[in-house]
């Protein structure tokens, strides 16, 4: 009734293709709140939030897997043992909402994927653990479809932009800002970022920071 | 129950920005694949093609009204005569399928939008025509949730990422490769257009043309 939600995160220097735009600091403030909206969102669907990282950090109150190996090696360690259904949700989905999560879950096949923006795999929705395996990187989007279909396993594509918008580059920003409500969009917000419109396309752009005056 | 769909289009030199990959002739082609898979699930959801282009073409038993004004002002001069419902869709979602147009026009609320990458409008319904108008370009979907809130209507956001995913550039291109399945898929496929892997991203690739011996 209540399925495990997998959340792997990287805690220290993560996003360095967001480095155009923030420092290092910030990428690790901006990762984890973005963490904190997937979470939010994965508590309102009613899942069991577990986040999947490096290394232990303070993550008020969620529980914390630690693992030195890549990320295929540790969830595929994991998913063997799992009784009941698994979700595996990326933490850079800062769009996410319940209602997203909730159609997923809903699925009435074997398995449920989103796919991310350029053939990733955001979201991945299994309720038979041990019958599957992950192949994240590259197109991981065909792969994980074809791993289910090797296995016997029926595959539903859900369809969400809100799960499909992961946040790697600086145009990503923009969706963030348009449709953002949480912590990260108020992060962001924080540290100037406004949209901005050149040339009929939208963009972002960061004001110079405030002094102690303003 | 069967709501007109207007189809803005551009037959000649449309989709500039793909000029990179694509010669002149061979988008004008591309666009009209798409404009043919756009066609094909407002056909499946049920609803009636109507054409809004600037000048008149072979469409193949579709509606097409020709006007020279610009975009906002020939929809703006459309809406208050329409009777019914109203979808405005745009050509370049070749992604789009019937269940997500059925989303759209489900909605309980007066409005429904499916906004485009980028702060775009690439999906309104409207169920009272008249208490409408549209300003695209630029951030047209907060302008349009505005317009909307102005005029008292409710709004709903429809999560599709097949009806979010617009193709503009050439990163686009990497999504209809990997999720698409009409014409402008086989037509990418024509002209040798290939998935590939290069640094753990993926993006598309052109073959050689094939020769008369091979």
């Amino acid at each position: 009734m209540c399925p495990h939600a997998l959340i792997p995160f990287k805690l220290v220097n993560p996003k360095t293709r967001l480095s155009c735009v923030l420092s290092q600091e910030e990428r690790e403030a901006f990762a984890r709140a973005m963490l904190e909206d997937v979470i939010h969102a994965i508590k309102d669907a009613n899942c069991s939030p577990v986040i999947v990282g490096t290394e232990l950090f303070d993550s008020e109150n969620v529980q914390i897997t630690v693992s030195d190996a890549d990320l295929n090696q540790t969830l595929n360690s994991i998913l063997p043992q799992s009784v009941g259904e698994i979700l595996i949700i990326m933490a850079d989905l800062p769009l996410a909402s319940a209602e997203a999560i909730r159609r997923v879950t809903a699925t009435k096949a074997d398995l449920a994927i989103v796919p991310g923006r350029g053939g990733g795999s955001n979201v991945i929705y299994i309720k038979e653990p041990t019958r599957f395996h992950v192949d994240y990187y590259g197109m991981s989007f065909l792969k994980h479809v074809k791993i289910a279909q090797d296995a016997g396993l029926s595959c539903e594509v859900i369809d969400s932009f809100r799960l499909h918008t992961d946040i790697d580059e600086k145009e990503d920003l923009v969706e963030l800002l348009i449709h953002g409500s949480g912590r990260s969009r108020a992060y962001l917000e924080e540290l100037g970022f406004v949209l901005s419109v050149e040339k009929g396309r939208v963009g972002i752009s960061r004001k110079p920071e405030k002094t102690e005056a303003a």
